[in-house]
Formats: structure tokens, C-alpha cells, sequence
């Protein structure tokens, strides 16, 4: 018989007291993007077991709202904490929970979860998402990480149920918020080229745009700031910077980028 | 003793198969708009025992999705069918379950309900709105209406549980939408003038607006033909007519009223 690893007290309580602790067949999933020079990645957990990636997620417990389970969750998967999550869709496919996923968690264990425990059930998962500079997060430092990686956007694969729907939902409410709301506000320098800005936008939409209708419709939402300054060193003509105009960034950010009626 | 009505059949599967036949502890709830001639109404469902109005909602089947619930549910209690339903919030507050709700309604049958039936746990809910001209429901045919009503949004009083807060909330992310995707192909007539598209957009956001920028505004959007004809039959000088330009509303439905970036 091969040797087991000794079960962690919260895999065993999860399996024995799940039923107890937390809300019946009901998760939440928290899609992280993260930004930083041209890159967009996703927070992604390794599900060693099976080699497979998941959103970081988990249960709601019977005496807690959703949001405080999606922060509480992010935070014990991965050590992320303090940024905004926006609740965007709940995903409930009949056949989207994977019962082999948790038995070849607990097999490593020698244990077989038996067929009625609540681990089994059907789960209906309330997503969340949020969009941060990765860089200011250290997933190194976290205790809590659990193998939780940035993943690029444009690479992934192998990520478990339906994760991977979860992802590209994520990204289309995104999208849509772009339309509507500034950005950037915590993923530029302070001080910020246009180009630099577009990448942005082009990195979040997976798309080129012309440099002119953006630099039209950008100055025309009214919340940047044109510098005297230009950025220097460059082999080009010296692009000039911007910052955002806090004020009408704020203003934007409640009445949207188009204004009230 | 009084005499208690008899328990029918869809009450009595509730309580006593409930927890086999449907997902524990999450439910959907619809908040469906109704416009027509100046007034936004939401249809409601009066609970009697309590006297209390609840927007129609139910449960989900075991093998069901989400969305699947959603329609069934609103067709079995109002009789409404044929109209596009918008996934837009879960809500999910540890307290927002009421247990004396249910208990009024089976102690017209004399029952009381015992403290462990799966009808008294918490439940999480997940929100679906949809905005539709109320003259084309003909609530009064439903062989489902359970004393279903369009009540209108600046008189609701009595709403049970969290319901005005779902109700608020649905309001909020169709705003939203107002912002950046076309609406009233089918809440105004063919023809239409400037001030009835106006009038529409003032119930929805509940504010007036000014003409002149609401007019440039939506001539802006590209998605209007002006007519040559005008309304014949007022007091003041006669309002052009205007259509919606079909191939242009429609494509500002996928791509936003902005356009693409």
C-alpha cells in the first residue's frame, strides 16, 4: 500500500462538516485580471491532482453574505486582498460540477468521499471579477497561496469545468464596462503616453485601434490631463504625457463616461 | 375549529418533496418592467395570507438551468411568456429569508410547517429583469396568474422580503444598460415623435431631461429615420414622425450605442 499524505485538518472538515458550515450547492468564483505593460492575466489556482487550473474559489458559509465569501475566498486561495470585486453572473449548467475532480483530491488521501456527501452535489457558482495591476500583488509572500499563479490571458488551457466560460464571460463584462466607464486609473504610471493608454484598451479588448479615432474619442470623455511635459529617450518623436483629472475621473466613474442625460 | 381550505396539489409536492425535487437553498426572482404611454410599472404577485406583493419567483429543478427556472417560474405564476430575460444579481443577505411568509400561506390548510423542511432555510436568489410594452400581456387570460398586477414603480408599498431592494436594483442595471444600448423598439409605435421617445427614456430614468440635448443626443446615435410626415391633430405646431432604422438599432444592440472602439 502506497503511503498517504495525512489529510489538513480543512480538507477534513470541508468533507465531514461542509454540510454544516456552509450554504447547500452554491460557490463562488472570483476571476482576477491583472494588468501590467501590454500583459493581461488571470489569477489561476493549480489544482495539483488532477494538473488541471481553477478560478480561486469556494463556499458560502450559512451566516455570510456572497460578497463577504468571495472576498474571504480570494483571500484564503491566494493571499489577495483589498481590491473591488463586481459580482457578474451566476453559472448554473446541471452537469457543470466535476465529482472526480474532488474524489482525486481527497484519493490522496485514501479517502473515497462517499456518493451522498454534500462535496458531490450539484453546485451553482456566483461569479465575481476585478482588474488590478498584478504587479502589486506578491503572490510569493502569501501564506494562503495555494500554487496561485498569473496565467496570460491569451494562454490558457487545461482549466478545469467551466472555468474557462467563466473566464470569457468575465472579460465580456469587462468589455462592456469600457464602454461605459474610465479605466486605468490604477493600471498606468502616473504620468502616461497615449500610446501607452491605447495599449491598454487594445490588451483588454484582444484588438488593434486606430490611433486617431482613439485619441479622439479618450480626449473627448474630458478626464485627461495633456502635460507640457514629453517622455524622453525614446528613438521616436517624444510622445507628450497625460494624467488623469481626478476630479472628472471620479465624476465619470458614477455618471459614466458619456454623461448624464 | 375553523375550517381550513384544502391543501392543492403544488403546494402539498412543495413541502413534502421540495428538497428532492429542487436545488436547496437558492431560488430566481423576476422584476419585469412594463412601459406604456408614459408609465413604467413591474409586475408583482400578491401573497393574500399575508397581504404582502412579491415579485414572481420560484425554484430550480435538480436537472434545470438557471435561466430555464426563470422562465418556467414566471410563466407558472403570471402567465407571461415570450420575452427576453436578463440575468443581473444574486442576492443573497444571511436574513433575508422570511419563514413566516411560508408559514401563513399553509396555515390557511391548517399546516404548520416543521422547523427542519427545506422551505424554511436560507435562500439565495438570483435576479432576472426584462422591460416589455404592458399592453401585450393579457394578464387576465393566464390560467397561471396567481392574482399577478402591474403595479406602478413610483407606488410600490408592501413588498415582501428584500424584493423592493431587487426590484431597485433591476432598475439600476437597466439605467445602466440605457447608457450604452438603444432601447424602445418595442415600447413605442412605429411612428413615434421626439418628445414620446423622450417621455420614455424620462419614466425609465425618472428625471426630465432637456430637449435640446436629449434630441441631439439620440439623432446622434444614428439609429432614428426622421420622417417627412408629421403628428396631425394638436394643439401645437405638428411633431415630425421618426422610426427606428432597423439595420442600425440592431447593430447598435451588439455593438453599443458608441460604436465600436
Amino acid at each position: 500500500m502506497a503511503i498517504k499524505a495525512t489529510i489538513p485538518l480543512k480538507q477534513k472538515t470541508l468533507l465531514e462538516k461542509g454540510d454544516k458550515l456552509y450554504q447547500p450547492g452554491i460557490s463562488v468564483d472570483c476571476a482576477i485580471f491583472g494588468f501590467h505593460e501590454n500583459a493581461l492575466k488571470v489569477l489561476l489556482v493549480k489544482i495539483k491532482q488532477v494538473d488541471k487550473w481553477a478560478l480561486p474559489g469556494g463556499f458560502i458559509y450559512k451566516n455570510e453574505t456572497i460578497e463577504k465569501a468571495a472576498y474571504r475566498v480570494l483571500q484564503e486561495r491566494t493571499g489577495v486582498a483589498n481590491i473591488f470585486l463586481q459580482q457578474f453572473n451566476a453559472f448554473g449548467e446541471p452537469d457543470r460540477s466535476d465529482t472526480s475532480i474532488h474524489q482525486a483530491r481527497y484519493l490522496e488521501y485514501g479517502i473515497k468521499i462517499p456518493k451522498d456527501n454534500w462535496l458531490l452535489q450539484r453546485f451553482i457558482t456566483i461569479g465575481f471579477y476585478a482588474l488590478i495591476d498584478f504587479t502589486e500583488v506578491n503572490l510569493e509572500d502569501a501564506d494562503a497561496n495555494e500554487g496561485a499563479e498569473w496565467i496570460d490571458i491569451t494562454k490558457l488551457s487545461n482549466l478545469m469545468m467551466d472555468h474557462e466560460n467563466i473566464v470569457s464571460k468575465a472579460l465580456e463584462a469587462l468589455r462592456t464596462q469600457l464602454a461605459y466607464l474610465p479605466i486605468g486609473r490604477n493600471l498606468l504610471p502616473k504620468k502616461f503616453t497615449m500610446p501607452e493608454l491605447q495599449k491598454l484598451y487594445e490588451t483588454i479588448l484582444d484588438q488593434k485601434l486606430d490611433r486617431r479615432n482613439f485619441q479622439r474619442k479618450l480626449i473627448g470623455f474630458g478626464i485627461l490631463n495633456k502635460l507640457t511635459e514629453t517622455r524622453k529617450g525614446g528613438a521616436h518623436k517624444a510622445p507628450f504625457l497625460y494624467t488623469f483629472n481626478d476630479k472628472k475621473y471620479q465624476k465619470a466613474l458614477k455618471e459614466g463616461l458619456y454623461g448624464t442625460w
